[in-house]
């Protein structure tokens, strides 16, 4: 790695200058005056591609803002990467928190401040100089490539499944690679190998046509809000565990290399506690704080109305009431059966005197690539020999429907490596990407592809 | 009786027309523009107590509309009864729906239309006019009699408990007389002898410092909607029983004779479920639905809140949540002890991970004047000489404050013998009252004087 290593030096303020141009193009996806950025913004892309060897470079229009694709395909019989990221960013408001504008781009202390700097502008175009620098010094890559970037991240990649569905033969690969999330902590690399899913649905609670006067009718009638209470409690056991009638039953068990890991992180219960203001933290009993945001499945009451709430009192005995609920979904948990559990449980725990009507919201499935598998192991290895400490090998609460899409459409593990950190004010003012990150970065992705390389594809 | 029936007959128009005028007055008292009205209309009430042989007839400043008290106390070692009723009356907007002027009354088919006719000027008009007959009549009153017509009934009565807290051993009586109230049904008339209590708190439930997102911490720290769904649920158990502990302790238990007076009154629960739109009815097992909302306490949650309750989705874990709860109280229930109960019933019911805040609400006690009183009997029977059928004994589920105030105030018995219809729009348009009750109850009142002096006064 030595040569890869000097060319990143030689280069770098070549590369970072480049980089700054990319991020001076506001490509606020969210914002319609904003459009012809955007297309900027991709044409920039699809030129910085082509300049570094890519082939069959293509703005495509989605219906929305344009997604580049690009391949080189020429590493025969070797294994094939699909890197996806995005090019569109946050708006910016409030600007008068900006310490500088937020598209021009400067570098203060070895920090990168921009907008899209670690989200993602930044991580993607580290892609790109990795491509750049194998080409130059081996003139060819060792695996095969296929880059798939888009404009609409930001707004719920919301044409995006419909374009991979329709190019999925073109989109074929053995991996996706995307580099659009974070190290576990400072000097600590991460693979994010699984996102829970998402489900949910609402319940609307009638009783009586009209709110009722509490004293005139008040303890001969059914009050929804009591009903909801008995319902939303009903979901939970007194130790934190979903009583819902088989809604674990799918669910793939963290496996004692994976708990192992997780123990290995050391996680500080007390700084979270202290980040998030609260005396103790509370989830499901016989599993660690990480391990229930990471890796169990939750049922959350998001929110809850009925009766009267504002100042003072009214005494009313409220005609309805209603909660919106989501439940976060391991491996193997299907959303559409789900919320069938949930509906017959909530039917099975209607209390008298009420009627009550279940709506679904949107789903998404989660996703896994096993912690064991061989390209996630080979891209903990990848960071280690650049940050010289050992991975995470990390899950995430959150979910991020289109990574469940790739798996789900293209069939391919997924695999989220990425550089930015949590405190890099990703949607917020002064948005910036430690430059140490992208340093590195570009070296652990270049290892990556020669230990993607190495993997024996028929084992894929 | 024959006397009476005949003056009252005689006398009718003359005193309908008298009414009317005192119900051209319009009294309004929650609109400024309407003050020098108020004045107008305790002027003309002053008049007419002073016309049929009351004496002291006195205007009296109150720090709000004026309350107007008289009296006639000739009739030693008579028991004294104070009349209570108000003049002022509820604002008559939307005024296109009323099919004749509010403060033009109009007589159709023995109805009489106007705001205040029922509620409560006119059921006033009838108690000044019983004075009447029995002084023409015979020279003098049976018992000794005190009036006090207050001003501000229909916003709070919020100088009156002060008023006779000042003037407490001038209005020294051996009962409270007001007919503010209805009949149980039409042709069937009700003495009402006690009436629910209120107190109330307000449950607010912190959780972390901001909302939190669902899938980052969902599953490792405590919901605060959650927290309040256990709490809510936690009490009533499944039959409707309210679980707080010793909530019940001084509840006075229905006697044998009060629950047969209540099923005798064939209550019709298929009327009620139709009238407010439910299908089936709900209440604390082992009483029937009038002892539910007349003689039970309840604890009622009359509005919850927390989280996002917009359209749609947000998969928010929210900071707090909260519930406004009020209970009505049943004799000798105290609402201080009440709100104590609830505190330690929350606080032993606090879930993990959450602070709780509960802030009291404004408290007033239940009232009962026992129902074998020998006053509510004798009105009782006074009734039945006149509509000739057995009276409803009945107990109100609401709370009327100064009703709970006299008894605590005079230690006086209340009893409520009024003469609307819970037909007969009170706060709506197009008020109107049923002359026929107006013609039964001058009789059924004037009776009453007679009852009562012939109670022996030592016994009250």
């Amino acid at each position: 790695m030595n040569s890869i290593d000097q060319y990143f030096t030689t280069k770098r303020e070549e590369h970072l200058e480049e980089l700054k141009q990319f991020l001076s193009i506001p490509s606020i996806s969210s914002l319609s005056e904003h459009k012809e950025d955007m297309k900027t913004a991709a044409a920039f892309l699809g030129d910085a591609m082509k300049k570094v060897g890519l082939e069959n470079i293509t703005i495509n229009e989605t219906g929305g803002h344009p997604a580049v694709t690009a391949d080189w395909l020429h590493a025969e019989g070797k294994p094939t990467i699909l890197v996806y990221g995005h090019y569109d960013v946050q708006p910016v408001d409030p600007l008068n928190l900006w310490d500088s504008e937020p598209f021009k781009p400067e570098i203060r202390d070895n920090i990168l401040y921009a907008r899209g700097s670690s989200d993602d502008k930044g991580q993607v175009f580290m892609h790109i100089k990795v491509i750049e620098a194998l080409m130059q010094l081996k003139g060819e890559l060792p695996v095969n490539v296929k880059f798939l970037i888009e404009g609409e991240e930001e707004i719920g990649s919301k044409n995006l499944p419909a374009f991979v569905e329709e190019h999925k033969d073109y989109l074929a690969a053995d991996l996706v690679l995307i580099s659009d999330t974070g190290l576990y902590a400072p000097g600590k690399p991460a693979v994010c190998y699984a996102l829970r899913g998402l489900t949910g649905v609402q319940i609307d609670i009638r009783g009586a046509k009209g709110d009722l006067h509490s004293g005139l009718y008040g303890g001969g009638v059914q009050n929804p809000i009591h009903a909801l209470a008995d319902i939303l409690t009903s979901f939970h056991n007194e130790h934190g565990t979903i009583t819902v009638d088989g809604f674990y039953d799918n669910v793939v068990p963290l496996t004692d290399e994976e708990r192992s890991a997780f123990r290995a992180l050391n996680f500080d219960e007390e700084g979270i506690k202290e980040e998030i203001g609260v005396k103790e933290l509370f989830g499901e009993k016989g599993y660690t704080y990480l391990e229930h945001t990471w890796a169990r499945p939750t049922l959350e009451v998001n929110g809850v109305f009925g009766g009267f709430s504002g100042e003072g009192i009214k005494t009313v005995l409220p005609a309805e009431a209603g909660a919106k609920i989501t439940c976060r979904l391991v491996p193997n948990q299907d959303p559409e059966e789900i919320v069938e559990k949930l509906r017959a449980h909530i039917a099975a725990h209607k209390p008298t005197g009420v009627e009550i009507t279940v709506t679904d919201f949107d789903k998404g499935k989660p996703f896994i690539t096993p912690m064991n598998h061989p390209l996630i192991q080979a891209a903990g290895r990848s960071y280690e020999k650049i940050y010289n400490t050992p991975t995470a090998y990390i899950r995430g609460g959150g979910s991020i429907p289109i990574v469940a899409a790739f798996d789900e459409i293209l069939g391919t593990p997924v695999i989220l490596m990425g550089f930015g950190l949590s405190s890099e004010n990703f949607h917020a003012p002064n948005e910036h990407f430690h430059l140490e990150n992208y340093d590195k970065g570009l070296r652990v992705i270049s290892d990556y592809y020669y230990e993607v390389a190495a993997v024996d594809k028929d084992a894929l």
